[in-house]
């Protein structure tokens, strides 16, 4: 699906947002390796770090870190998933994982703008409110996030 | 400092948590060649990138991804910072970042527990809710949240 409300803009201000405008990014794949080696790094817990340990956990099998799932997001979303001019600034929002990420999968998320609010003290500037849901190949959410984001004016 | 209200105990259960407890994780630092690296495979921007482009940026510098802030924070909570008896298994939560985390910046991690739920549906498990507030070397906060864990009860 393309997006619904934008025709070849690549590159968006607060201006060019408002509520209702959705935007789909590319897909990526995850598999075992790739959950093991950020679990290494970041989340070093059994059910993220060894097949075998994880059919005895809560999630009998290996499952990525959510972290992981929101880092692999947010590639999604500055691969094109949120064409925002000034990047993708989140000062923070809420995040969910209803069900955990598993090797194979293969990721993509659908953004929605809810709410567009220019700044009051900053001219240049405003937030944006945008939830991004993360979904895998079954059309299952593996994410749901609502963010802020930072996105300034048109010049 | 050491947690205020445990001694000793190194894997907790819900029936050992309750509001008011406090945790402290160990330190770990960041480098500007680790923001390069994750920024690099998750976050390709270009304050998370290059020092050079990031001094114009908003940021003045280069700045860590907020995800990877989130990522050292669960690595820092995973090693000791939040001793729950069958891993630091979240559902998922509220998350801020107030300022950035930058290269030479030591963090580390203090929690607090919240809340305790028992499941009403399944007697072997229930919800905390834990505020983890994740500091650099001047005590300043660089990430907030406010996470919902899934927590056993004891056999």
């Amino acid at each position: 699906m393309k997006p619904t409300s934008l025709s070849g803009e690549n590159s968006l201000y607060l201006d060019d947002l408002q509520p209702g405008q959705r935007f789909y990014s590319r897909s990526i794949g995850i598999s075992a390796d790739d959950i093991m080696a950020f679990a290494a790094q970041f989340d070093p817990q059994p059910f993220h770090l060894d097949a075998q340990a994880a059919t005895a956990s809560i999630f009998q099998g290996l499952v990525a870190s959510g972290w992981h799932t929101a880092a692999l997001t947010m590639r999604l979303l500055v691969d094109g998933g949120l064409p925002i001019a000034n990047g993708a600034i989140g000062t923070g929002g809420e995040i969910s994982w209803p069900r955990p990420t598993r090797p194979g999968d293969i990721l993509s998320v659908e953004s929605e703008i809810l709410e567009v609010r220019a700044s009051r003290s900053k001219p240049d500037r405003g937030i944006v409110t945008v939830k991004s849901e993360t979904r895998n190949q079954r059309g299952e959410s593996v994410q749901s996030m609502i963010a802020k984001l930072l996105v300034l004016r048109r010049a």
